[in-house]
Formats: C-alpha cells, sequence, structure tokens
C-alpha cells in the first residue's frame, strides 16, 4: 500500500495527531476556555482528514491501479463502491 | 464522463436539488424557525455530497481508469492527484 | 430571526446558489469534465455551508438569546439541544 | 465550563479517541488494506466531531448563557462571532 519513505512519513503524521487529541485532553483536565479546546479538536479532525487524503492517494496509485491493470470486472467494481463509500463517510454524507 | 442512463438521473437530481434551495429561500422569505431552515440548508448540502459520491464513482470508472489503462506515468499522476484534491475538498481538510 | 437588511442579504446568497446548482446542472447536461463538476458542486456546497453559518449567528443573537433572557430552565435546555443537532448534522456527525 | 461529571465523561471520550488514533498507526505500521485504515480514520474523525458537539453544548449552556445574561452588547456579540466561528471550522467551511 504505502511504500516505505511513504509509510514512515504516515507513521509519524499519525504519532503526532495522538500527541494532538493528548494535548485537547490536557486542555479539558486544565479546565481551559471551551473555544480554545473546540479549535484544537477541530485542528485534529483536520490533520485526521489530511492523514485519510494522503492514504487515499497511495491506495489509488496502487490497489485502485492494480485492479484496473490486472482485476476482472468484478474487481474493478469493488474498488470503486470501496472508493464511494470512502469518500461519502469523509464528506459527511448519510450511505 | 457518465452513460445516458446516469446523466439522465444526474440531471434529476440535480434539478431536485435546485428545488432544495429554492424552497430555503421561501422559508427565508416566510420567516421560517432559523433551526428549520438550517436543518433544511444542511439537508440540501447532504444531496450535493451525495451528488458529488455518486459523480466520483463514474468519474474513477471511467476517467481514471482509461488513464490506468492507457495513460503515461504522468497522466496517471495527475488523475491521482486530481482525486486527492477533490477528496480534500469534500472532506473540508485544508489544502 | 432575521433583521430586514440581513434577511435581504440571505435571500440574494439563496438566490445565487440556486444559480450555482444551475450551473452545475448545465455542466453535466454538456458532458463537462467530472472533474470541474465535482469542483463546482464542492462550491455551492460550501456556500451552503457559508449561509448555514450566517443564519446560525442570527439563530444565536435573537432566538437563542431571547430563551436565555426570557425562557425557563426548559426552553433554555430546549435551544442548546437545538444548537447541538445543528452543529451535528453541518460537522457531518452520526447523532 | 464542563461540571465534574461531564469533564469526567469528556476526559474519558478523548482517551478512548487517542486510543483509536494509536490504533490506526498500528494497522499501517502492519501494512493494514488502506480501506480499511480509511474506515478507522473516519471514525476517530466521527469520534472528535462527537466530542465538540458535546463541548459545544456545555459552552452554550454555560459561558454563552453567562454573557447573555450578564455581558454587555460588546461580550454577547464576541460570543456570537466565537460560535460562528466554531461552526465554520467543524462545517468544513472557509473563513
Amino acid at each position: 500500500m504505502l511504500d516505505p519513505a511513504d509509510k514512515r512519513r504516515m507513521l509519524t503524521r499519525l504519532k503526532r495527531i495522538e500527541g494532538q487529541v493528548a494535548a485537547v485532553r490536557r486542555m479539558v483536565d486544565e479546565d481551559s476556555y471551551c473555544v480554545d479546546v473546540l479549535v484544537q479538536i477541530a485542528a485534529a479532525r483536520g490533520a485526521l482528514g489530511k492523514a485519510g487524503t494522503v492514504l487515499l492517494g497511495a491506495h489509488v496509485e496502487h490497489c485502485v491501479r492494480d485492479a484496473f491493470e490486472r482485476g476482472d470486472a468484478e474487481e474493478r467494481q469493488a474498488k470503486v463502491d470501496e472508493l464511494m463509500d470512502v469518500f461519502a463517510r469523509y464528506a459527511g454524507v448519510a450511505r
């Protein structure tokens, strides 16, 4: 899925997001102002969305491409359906 | 991009969304309760997200597949970059 | 809910969004490139989100404020619950 | 902002989300299928959105209410502006 360099970068990215969520937790624990906490939660959500975007790129480049080059009609359709489902989840669309 | 049957369905879907937005406008004009208007705006946004999901499916099935089957490395990369950009727009991710 | 000037601006805003959705429909009808259509659909969604944000501001300023100044505990709680429901709808959170 | 019971629940909720992000990181490390990872990232985003919704409710109930009951016009306007900014961030609307 991810080549070694992309995988290393993705792991770093996710580690950083864990740190963002831990920082949000500390803010709540220290009774920080709600709006500051809400802004940091939105930032962590944004970072997860960015991680998802990068991973989606790798997925299309590798897995979807493989299915299109080597797969049969059924496998290709399965990849398209999966992508639509993932897209809908991130776009906040009910399925 | 869209085969004739899918295109006809997409046109109907978009016509219906225009009607939803027009209905929201009438609600504002008639001083409807804000929360009712906000819920209908959210419904129209959801319907646009659904239209986007369907169109994305057709796009991957036709355009992306063509690029993967017939295009060179540059065209394939262009399709992946476009998909990531579109995904980020719908996921509300800053680019 | 909206004072006359804000109402007029909101009606203009919604009329413009109807135009954006109609333009998307024409793009589909003319077989425009899917990604261009997807970008315009995302723009219309963004415009609806912006309209929702403006309306929410007016709602809090007038209706929520009224409930907080004049309402009893039940009315205040109803306003808070409504706001959370609306927020969740726009944030794409399952309720 | 949060009363003691709500604060305890929020801390537990955020701790769980840290665990979700850590689990996503392990999935990437073990080369799990991209789509499975994308679905779990979407779930963590959804959980953050839910946490934001709950916190927003508490914010309106306490801070906004205080400003409306005791604050002057400037403070009330500041609360409305903050709420619109937060709403736009979660709705993925450019400001």
